[in-house]
């Protein structure tokens, strides 16, 4: 199952790097943690990190309802959601050919406002299940007044395209002979031990969520 | 030395969070690896992501003369440049409280292309060394050919804000009563062991700029 390729999202540059399938395009969604979202505001785009779930086809966006990009991204002007995984540097013979693995999402549309209770109630679970699963069924859930505080915006995502660099750096063929390294530097989102918080009560072990928590999925 | 706020920059959720001197915009801007450049084609923002360089109070872009971003920068429109480094996940009591530590840093501006070759070899030179310090020095450098198929853009920094987020959890009082571990998970870039490319002269070992890399300035 493929998003169609349009104008606006057809990879031009290098196209073997483009992909469109739901697959693809899912999984660095599902594997990033936050968003890039670009928006216009009297005529000066903005871009904005913050976090996101998928839910299906859509991706959702919250923040505070005081929060300028979410009230002028529900009046459903037109939006960028970039998403980038950056995997390693590419270190070629010679400094043109310098490059970087990654895996990159970009989609457009735009924004709507969640109204519905229920929606609204998913999203936020989906959003703390996509960053770290488990945490929802711990704490304490929103109240009323905590979800009004709460603005949700519904991307769907129907315009979008992937583009994704691996592997070995390509060389011009004369340099192969030249007497350097070259290769990949791997490049990764790494995990360093959880640190309670100061107020934390003694005796409350740290949950296996936290302590196992990684976000390559196998 | 402080880079003006003005309304377009100003951080107005959560004042606290923003900063504005060139210390610490800087430093964000020299430990990230990739910026995301906003900008609007035909009445759509798009976000993409792409490597840079900062030299003094200027950002530099690169890239192939035939890219659309580049093209559509070079004449002058205006242009965000975000750059965000994610540094834990901040697991509150509540789910209401959850959030990310974080740096992030906004430039407004206008690109400019960059026609003169040594203000143009001295960017390259800079790209190289942001991203790998040392690297510049082993490799084989651009022709003139490979010169021309590359635009730099220059984007003064003079509209500029960085938003910090660090530290433990902020909790509602009530909720410390809740049994739960609260705390911070830290991420960050990781670098693992090199790949040697498929293609690499036998005997060539790996450089120290390579084996020893690391992003976090001490």
């Amino acid at each position: 199952m493929k998003y169609e390729a349009t104008a606006r999202t057809r990879v031009k540059r290098i196209p073997k790097r483009g992909a469109y399938d739901r697959e693809t395009i899912h999984s660095v969604l599902d594997e990033a943690l936050i968003c890039q979202v670009g928006f216009l505001v009297a005529g000066q785009p903005y871009v904005i990190p913050t976090g996101y779930a998928r839910v299906g086809d859509d991706l959702y966006i919250h923040g505070s309802s005081a929060s300028r990009m979410l009230r002028s991204l529900a009046d459903g002007i037109s939006v960028c959601v970039t998403v980038t995984l950056l995997d390693g540097l590419v270190l070629a013979r010679s400094a043109f050919h310098h490059s970087m693995n990654y895996r990159s999402v970009v989609i457009l549309g735009r924004a709507e406002l969640v109204t519905k209770a229920d929606e609204k109630a998913r999203a936020l679970e989906a959003f703390s299940d996509h960053v770290i699963p488990g945490r929802w069924a711990d704490v304490r859930l929103p109240t009323e007044i905590e979800m009004k505080a709460t603005t949700v915006l519904r991307i769907p995502i129907t315009e979008a395209s992937a583009k994704i660099r691996t592997g070995d750096p390509v060389d011009d063929d004369a340099d192969y002979a030249i007497d350097v390294w070259a290769g990949v530097l791997p490049l990764a989102l790494s995990v360093d031990a959880p640190i309670g918080d100061a107020k934390l009560t003694p005796g409350i072990g740290v949950p296996a969520y936290v302590a196992e928590y990684t976000r390559t999925k196998e």
